[in-house]
């Protein structure tokens, strides 16, 4: 079992386990796991057998990004309000982004705040996502849009939740990975080249490796008023793709995929990475058959998503690009003619069939 | 000017100005005035007039506790997207309770929190709710159970606003300011006993005061782990009449008025006060026109309800009870036999005509 510490400085610091799920004991607390029907019907008895309160109810939500909405958060405030759960009652999220985004924005606004754990089952969410805080839910304006900074008072890592995931899920989740190696790690990612991941050995370096970068990042800007923003490269484009296929047609991380692209070309035709390491990214997003190509239709009203995007402020849109492999920067100055210029370049690619 | 610091220890510690409304200078920073349509044509002048910002919109809701809902929240929510607030931007509420209460729990929400600053234009939100950081709305469960606690960053008190408040709305104020001396301050309330607070200088002496035990409190117990629950004296009665009366037939300030006598029911039965002192508060109330009965249907039904509270926990229900006058404390071990019986007391004493 390792333990890392999300150090914030404050009584709201907390573990990550990265292992085989031990006992989780909530005596005499209420406890509600948030989960989905396919991750319930898999994995509920590996968390069951292992919780001990006084009383557990389960509430299983739709799967997929299209119900992390409103209401969504209502039905489950609901059904906390019918099952009495009061404010020394703890959340428990078990399933993916999605059921961890959600539960972690339940548990703050439940009674002013209640307590919650994240026991993520999706790659993706295990290097990613349940570690940090963010929580929120999306509405017709985009991605996130509504949303708490809000800790969770441990992360439960478990490889073996991951057992079942089709491997589409699995690439999604890679794709998280890359993104973290390329903005932080140069090391990382010349190890993610040359090392495939397809043991439990390499799966739980990956894992852990990630939750590493992720850490350190956190630690140093939990509230995402600087460098934090980092962690959002390819997310961008990605969050506009999401909404305008109305996160049904792909995976967070297949999207993330596609903007991690799209960031390329535009940090490409401005001189901060080479073509060659263009396409060491490309490969490498390939080598887990991760989509990269989305035709954008109107580029004028996809340039005008990027202002409702969160970083953008004062009527200045950010960009996350990155320098070389292994950096990465955060630019608010490049002009509407360069973006579009870049953007029907990546269109280019996009309608190349290659 | 009076100027007084909530203290927190942290970041999040600002201060409670009381006097004339000076400027507000948010230079380059979008600004959205939370109000309602009353509010807002007798008063947006003299904010505007004092506010500086890049752009500034006004947001007018419904008016009333039976619109601080989730459909109001939302309804806020499509307006700042609309207007493309963004992360830098700033919520001011000019208003009561209800308008301060929804615009500090939308400010915690959108984009994952922008700041907010509160203009109370109430007696009842001036000595209490604006200070403190409590936000959030109600749902068919009860009241305030859905929310945060978000910390403005300053409060800005100017009893002009409260010129062309209704006199049953100023009484409702009142009814604040006397719980909190009855549970925190003898000398207060020999102090209210002797002086109406009909001019200027005793109204802001009884506003500086109320906010000062209110700041104390706080400090102590931000988030309510334990003295701060005393703020909630007369509040767990409260909120049930005014659910069970869809928060349309009391001001919030008459249903603590009544709350305070039923609780004073309790508190007089089990030996916590004396007749006299229970006449006292009782007298203290009427001066100000409040209303202190309301006839209880159902026992059983009004009972259950406690159990939907947030002091409620693990089955305990925690009572705020005045201990004499001047004093209070959080009592969780009262037998149901024992509250059933007071509430049929209090049944009596609202029975009597006189």
């Amino acid at each position: 079992m390792d333990t890392l510490k999300v150090d914030l400085g404050n009584d709201l610091s907390y573990n990550v386990h990265i292992g085989e799920l031990g006992n989780i004991d909530f005596s005499n607390r209420k406890v509600a796991i948030i989960t989905n029907p396919k991750v319930c019907g898999l994995h509920i008895t590996k968390l069951t057998n292992k919780l001990k309160a006084s009383d557990v109810f389960i509430i299983s939500i739709k799967d997929g990004e299209q119900y992390k909405n409103i209401d969504t958060v209502n039905e489950i405030l609901n059904n906390l309000f019918n099952h009495k759960l009061d404010r020394k009652s703890v959340l428990i999220s078990l399933g993916g982004g999605v059921v961890g985004d959600i539960c972690g924005f339940v548990a703050g606004i439940y009674q002013r705040g209640i307590d919650f754990i994240n026991i993520p089952t999706t790659l993706l969410s295990q290097v990613d996502a349940s570690v940090g805080g963010k929580t929120g839910i999306n509405n017709s304006y985009g991605k996130n849009l509504i949303g708490l900074f809000n800790q969770p008072k441990a992360v439960h890592i478990d490889t073996i939740f991951l057992s079942t995931l089709a491997s589409r899920e699995y690439n999604a989740g890679m794709a998280e990975i890359i993104k973290m190696a390329v903005a932080f790690d140069l090391e990382f990612f010349n190890w993610l080249q040359s090392n495939t991941i397809n043991n439990d050995e390499n799966l739980k370096k990956a894992i852990k490796k990630s939750i590493e970068l992720k850490i350190k990042i956190v630690q140093e800007d939990e509230k995402e008023m600087g460098v934090r923003a980092k962690l959002n490269y390819g997310h961008t484009f990605c969050h506009i793709v999401e909404m305008m296929s109305n996160y049904t047609t792909y995976l967070h991380g297949e999207a993330v995929s596609i903007g991690i692209i799209m960031a390329n070309t535009l940090a490409l035709d401005i001189g901060l990475i080479t073509q060659n390491e263009f396409n060491q990214i490309l490969s490498l997003l390939k080598m887990y058959d991760l989509p990269t190509k989305y035709y954008i239709k109107d580029i004028d009203s996809f340039y005008d998503k990027f202002f409702l995007d969160k970083k953008s402020m004062q009527g200045k849109i950010s960009f996350i690009l990155p320098i070389n492999i292994g950096n990465s920067t955060i630019k608010d100055d490049i002009t509407k003619q360069q973006i579009q210029k870049s953007l029907l370049r990546y269109n280019d690619y996009a309608n190349n069939i290659n």
